[in-house]
């Protein structure tokens, strides 16, 4: 998917909504367990109910490949029912993958052309031959964790960098990167106060923000220091919309919560 | 398995080779492609060829992946014939994979529980708590990201923090993790010369080190810098083994070249 086609989604939609799709069996309802797939028939239910409030989709891979294959016939599935149905929808493999250069290329094989996922996020770590490949896939984009929303986060990613910190010295490098202008970025909304400083370095690129709610980040804090003029914002939020009710309601009590979401995103637009 | 049991395995064969199972179907000899499961059988013949020279396998998870399910299935069934056949073999997946808690957690289950690795190799962009659960599994090791042997590396790796470099502080943080004695670290052939500064900070973890051969590592400086008295190392070679020859007698061929690396190997002990 283009940018463009994403921006005129959330401007449509009024939304810029990511629902996480961390489908675990242990938290789904339990009236599921007995259909043949019941991470698929989970996530088909909650995409059909929230997708009308949401532009993104993010299933995150670790979910999935815990289960062996059956886990990765269950995403498989999700992601062909996604595309088939609901093709304006972007979606994200959340699976920080990175590797030298020819194996980085296998793994956006596996994501971009196998899966056909619209992104992936990846671990910065290994430098520029490690996400180049990536990045060298057109219509897709590469979403590197730059300030990741865990406590784990200020071990290394905050350390002092000559004059600079590492977070900010992998946005800087990056956008050397040739196809930078394909690079997303993972910034914690348990971060919101770094969010100025990020866009003095990457003023327009969007960025995928997790960590609203369960993890405890305020929205209205991430869009005032992070919103761009098209919006420049995906705002996930995973468990609190998939496990608020583990009954056969899940699914409405879910759209509630997407539409709750969503209508604080329409006001946080209507002040751009 | 316990470290222990490698280390008399390596003083046992004398050696410390890793065949990293990099396996592409371009690559394999053409009369495999025939074959139900061209990858498993081409696995199968390299591990019967080699397993006498070496005490580890290295299965790079992309190249599974990118095949999707078909992939997995390959995956798999070479842990499966590896595990039963070859108990002794420590057993690697190269996976790079780190998350936050409860998602890395996931992951080890898949590689650990699923898969039966006895280790994995993990990203420490995230820090501490996307570590510590590969780490609370007995029994099991987590190899971190260092210093790796791509060009990349010095994007962001050697880069000064305070009055060290970066992959230095991901070595140093990381030995006050819970369970730390259960880290090993990949570090690059081609990065030989950083061997001794990497032994002042873990003098007995065994370092993992790609990149020997196809890459332009030498085994020589390798030894030199960074044996331990118990070895302490584990060098792998894939392209160098695995595509030797692409005819039929492609495993026989791995064989010879698994052994010349095995005596050099056993020369380097002998000066311990």
């Amino acid at each position: 998917m283009e940018t463009a086609q994403l921006i005129s989604e959330i401007k449509r939609k009024k939304s810029f909504l990511c629902v996480g799709l961390d489908t675990d069996m242990d938290k789904i309802p339990a009236h599921l367990l007995k259909e043949e797939d019941p991470i698929f028939e989970f996530n088909k239910a909650i995409i059909d109910a929230t997708q009308a409030h949401c532009v993104a989709y993010k299933p995150n891979i670790a979910f999935y490949e815990a289960y062996g294959i059956p886990g990765w016939k269950s995403l498989q599935r999700t992601m062909d029912y996604l595309n088939t149905n609901y093709p304006e929808q972007f979606t994200i493999a959340d699976a920080k993958r990175g590797d030298i250069g020819n194996t980085s290329t296998r793994y956006a094989k596996a994501f971009f052309e196998t899966l056909h996922f619209d992104s992936i996020t990846i671990a910065p770590y290994m430098g520029r031959d490690s996400v180049e490949p990536f990045l060298a896939f057109e219509d897709k984009h590469t979403i590197l964790l730059a300030l990741t929303s865990n406590p784990g986060a200020f071990d290394l990613q905050t350390k002092s960098v000559g004059n600079s910190q590492l977070y900010k010295e992998v946005l800087k490098v990056s956008t050397n990167y040739k196809n930078a202008e394909r690079l997303m970025y993972v910034v914690g909304a348990t971060k919101a106060e770094y969010l100025a400083e990020i866009r003095t370095i990457v003023p327009n690129s969007f960025l995928l923000v997790p960590g609203i709610g369960a993890q405890g980040g305020s929205l209205e804090e991430v869009c005032r220091f992070g919103m761009t003029k098209d919006v420049g914002l995906l705002v996930n939020s995973s468990r609190g919309i998939l496990y608020a009710s583990n009954e056969r309601d899940f699914a409405s009590v879910a759209k509630q919560k997407a539409i709750e979401l969503q209508l604080q995103m329409k006001e946080q637009m209507e002040k751009l």
